[in-house]
């Protein structure tokens, strides 16, 4: 099949630099990190406002992409099953999903709390959580 | 910055053929659609079972990725916002987050309610939703 081609729309500045610390789920204690963008794409974050709930999409960078089985990270005692039943960072196409909450928004740059992406992990995508469907 | 490269695990079957018709939320009509995996991942796929909730992504390869401002689409007599403040499916790293159920496995092959997008749509990824935190 064809491969398509992503380009980052910015970058996270996080003091989490091991993916060993990085904790399951942003809840479960994300220190509080930025999303620096880039500048040409300050237009496009018009809209966004503090206090908004974001969906971030992250490459992750870290990840092996030839995994295709592994243990869940939540129950890593279970037997090993396909990386599609579980939400390792390793799987052939590693993008990560993560819900945020903006605290301030400086030009390119957004601080967000609840982000569980180490330093450095290139940003895809963010788009506004609506309160129907992603509550469900 | 650097660019990656996706490739896709399989692609979207439905009746759904004009992105026109496609609902805006999964829930709101989307068709029963199938998913169809790349046979050398059917064993990434293991621990996948009928009834289970699943996050997939999609290449939204209809989609317009030079767009940087728009109206959203839930109310178009809104001024344009910068598409980071809305779903448009038209963005930089057009990427469809969509959660499905599903109803059938056969093989590579995932029948699931809810998935809204068109038919031939390239799959990126399959993974389980937790209860805890893609439900706040």
């Amino acid at each position: 099949m064809d491969t398509f081609g992503l380009s980052p729309i910015g970058v996270v500045e996080s003091p989490l630099v091991d993916p060993s610390q990085a904790p399951r789920q942003g809840d479960e204690g994300a220190p509080t990190a930025r999303i620096v963008l880039q500048t040409e794409l300050e237009v496009a974050t018009e809209g966004i406002g503090v206090g908004d709930t974001l969906l971030v999409l992250t490459w992750l960078h870290l990840a092996d992409r030839a995994v295709r089985r592994t243990r869940p990270r939540s129950d890593p005692d279970r037997a090993a099953v396909g990386v599609f039943a579980t939400r390792s960072p390793d799987r052939p196409n590693p993008i990560g999903v993560h819900r945020v909450r903006v605290t301030r928004i400086d030009g390119c740059t957004l601080t967000v709390d609840g982000l569980e992406a180490v330093d450095g992990t290139p940003v895809l995508d963010l788009r506004p959580v609506l309160g129907g469907v992603d509550e469900r």
